[in-house]
């Protein structure tokens, strides 16, 4: 292997949804790309992937890394952990090939890469032995309140951001706690998350973002919500600045 | 005054600092708008409009809003408050001037609008007023975070936003009490962050980024930065993450 035929590893942010919010920066990275490769669950469209589509060469190499299907296993067993460990590890050997053979590889995130994103999984094993840059996207969250108008802080505010996967209890702690919060990985966890906010008197603060930016886009205060289904894209905004013109009990 | 000849509030995320970080949806409105509009200390330039001077039309009216010259008076003195809102109410009615002419109206803001931006004071004094859009940026976190290749949260990671002007006790008690955080507006507040870092252990694990993005951005580990001056734009993180591949004590 030639030192100066070592590829390029370019972690792509696409933003939350709409293909408007990529940067100019990474629409230049993908007309420059060899290989595009994203995380997919096997039979589903990649998002990240919808989101690019129209940035798409004909002459660039597809690399599509299908996650495993452990839907049998609980995530906290050790035969999971390892088998998605394993996955990382794979993966990341499928991406070295191309590097090593002086392709420029992007691999795309929805939203930001480095913000609870897969193209970490990568990094973290590929960062040391290629050159390696991450262009930072929009997160979901900007696009979230972005849409929905939301000054989500300002000044001395605090902003926590908790995933849904987390116990209720330290949901209800932690939302108790902050001006601001942002709890993403809604999905299943919506009881649950209704319930910390109720606990912790924030419910009719809170408002609801489903596919955020992208089309058919849905939302509403959740206290207004009247059920409890909630896809994967979707998060719960609990705003701050509550001296605001206009908020309850502001001064102007 | 015509209803069909009112203008469109606009509020533009322009990202972090470097110019292709901007949004093909920004870089759109900016193509579009009437006018664009900007806060700026007198005698500075705004460095949301340097990010987005390329953009810039020759038919465009500029209209900056200067801030009101209050260095004299503490932050929290009942004089500076009122100056201040005096000034947003003003600054207001110069963009509603310009809307109700049914010009369209873009305000920039570094980063994103609605994350700690100052175009928040515009929004809530005119969104209920005018038709009202949004384009949320790449946050300075976000740039600061991929330039240094930090894996900032994943998983069930908690993320906490602490502005570096909160109280020391605040802010240890708040790192104390978090997988990662991000601490804006360092400036003159180092010597303080940089105790509350020592007083929870996180130092030795804590990154210092100014002028992330920007052209001579400097980053570096903050246990090795030699003296406390810092700039108006740094920002200090600390990562999540800590049974990743390769991070101390850490299971691949
Ligand atoms: C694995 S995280 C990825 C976050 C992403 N890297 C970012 O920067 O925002 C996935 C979670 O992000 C949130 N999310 C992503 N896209 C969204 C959208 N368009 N609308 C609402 N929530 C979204 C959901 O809470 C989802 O469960
Ligand atoms: C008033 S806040 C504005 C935040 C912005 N709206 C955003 O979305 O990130 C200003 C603070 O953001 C941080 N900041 C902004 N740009 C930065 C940059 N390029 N590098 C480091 N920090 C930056 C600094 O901590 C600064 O004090």
């Amino acid at each position: 292997m030639n030192a100066f035929l070592k590829g390029r590893l370019v972690g792509v942010g696409t933003g939350p949804g709409d293909p408007e919010l990529l940067t100019l920066k990474a629409a230049r990275i993908l007309a420059e790309a060899d290989v595009v490769a994203y995380f997919a669950k096997r039979g589903n469209n990649s998002n990240a992937r919808a989101i690019v589509e129209a940035q798409f060469r004909p002459e660039m190499t597809e690399l599509p890394l299908l996650y495993p299907v452990t839907t049998e296993i609980a995530r906290d067993h050790d035969d999971y952990r390892s088998q998605i460990t394993a996955f990382y590890e794979e993966s990341a050997e499928k991406v070295a090939e191309h590097l090593e053979a002086g392709r420029m590889v992007a691999v795309l995130s929805e939203g930001d890469p480095l913000f609870y994103g897969s193209y970490m999984h990568l990094h973290v094993r590929l960062a040391h032995r290629f050159p390696t840059e991450v262009i930072p996207g929009v997160t979901a969250m900007s696009g979230c309140w972005s849409q929905t108008g939301i000054p989500i802080v300002q000044g001395d505010d605090v902003l926590t951001v908790l995933p849904g996967t987390m116990s209720e209890f330290e949901l209800s702690r932690r939302l108790a706690d902050t001006d601001a919060a942002v709890i993403m990985k809604v999905g299943r966890n919506l009881p649950k998350i209704r319930r910390a906010l109720e606990a912790t008197a924030k419910l009719s603060r809170a408002v609801y973002v489903e596919r955020g930016t992208m089309a058919g886009s849905v939302s509403m205060k959740l206290a207004d919500k009247k059920d409890d289904k909630a896809p994967y894209f979707a998060i719960v905004l609990v705003a701050g600045w509550s001296g605001r013109p206009g908020a309850v009990g502001a001064q102007a």
